[in-house]
């Protein structure tokens, strides 16, 4: 068993970014393991739960971005005060999901000629429905998701939405200023700058 | 600002019941506010990512099952003995959750003369895929998720997949019998019992 923890998933940004900035954010050494698209097929029946990412850690493979995010949240103080703001931080991180997953259905798992309606749905309604609430959280919370503090939740926006850019080909921040600030200040944060500087170039 | 707090749902076990198990088990009042289908439209704006369940808990409005039912778990001592094995059942739980989204998906999210593809799949390939794993993770935990003891994921399991075989229409676990078992351990714990002979009698 390798002490070193093991995060496995395609060769793009997507749903590991995130997990990838709290690695970095924490400081913590890992293998950061990429795997061409067509080898999924073979490596799927390996994971859990047929689904990447996975971050394979003292000799278990777990799945789930948030369960993992979540768990490196713990070790770097991102998780909040108590468990009322935890609560709070992870709604917010749900949130996220579900619209990546809006995304990924329209973009990607959907069979390409029956995408048009989802995209466009997408586009008009669930692109705005979310955003303009997260656009309004960060208004009401001094620039943060939750209490004026930085916490999981923010960095899960600042590594998921850029993927989401790449996948409807516009910046999907465009219009929400504090969003876009809130992304900026995550990637400014050191470790996540040099992360960002550092990553393998991929197009999603 | 009322200090009991207020669980806001349709009339339906639905995606309600695994939060009403928890509230039961941590011996919590709370106001259970349940509307009919048809109020919906009119009060889903006031939810603030206009989706239920919602929790009004201590002035704040706090969307997502699972945000809630850890908050609960938190309180009941259901979330593990360590921040790795809390991990594990967050990730138990999410894959719960992304189970019963693939149910709501084909049964009632879809426009209804589209949903026969997606019932199939779901019959075919989605609930043998997570049953047969959660299946698997019981019998290697010794009759529960994690590690032999007692998780909210457990509780979420029982809270959750009587409605989504209320959607099928056929019980679900059959052929499941550690699943099974599973579920009537936590219907047997005392409080939850208790919440279950007197609960609203609804069809789903």
């Amino acid at each position: 068993m390798s002490l070193k923890p093991k995060l496995s998933y395609f060769n793009y940004r997507g749903s590991a970014e995130p997990i990838r900035y709290l690695l970095a954010y924490g400081n913590i050494e890992y293998e950061d393991c990429r795997f061409a698209d067509e080898e999924f097929p073979k490596l799927k029946p390996t994971f859990p739960y047929g689904q990447v990412p996975v971050l394979e850690i003292k000799g278990k493979m777990i799945p789930q971005t948030l369960a993992i995010c979540r768990y490196l949240a713990k070790q770097s103080g991102l998780y909040g005060k108590d468990d009322f703001e935890a609560m709070q931080i992870d709604a917010v991180a749900d949130a996220i999901i579900d619209l990546r997953n809006a995304v990924w259905l329209a973009y990607w798992i959907t069979p390409e000629d029956e995408r048009a309606p989802l995209v466009e749905k997408l586009t008009k309604e669930t692109l705005p429905f979310y955003l303009s609430r997260f656009e309004k959280a960060i208004r009401e919370n001094n620039g943060y998701f939750v209490n004026g503090n930085i916490s999981y939740a923010d960095i899960v926006l600042a590594g998921q939405l850029e993927s989401l850019s790449d996948s409807t080909k516009y910046d999907i921040t465009d219009g929400y200023p504090l969003i876009k600030a809130l992304v900026k200040k995550v990637e400014n944060l050191p470790r996540i700058k040099a992360w960002i500087e550092k990553r393998p170039k991929t197009d999603g």
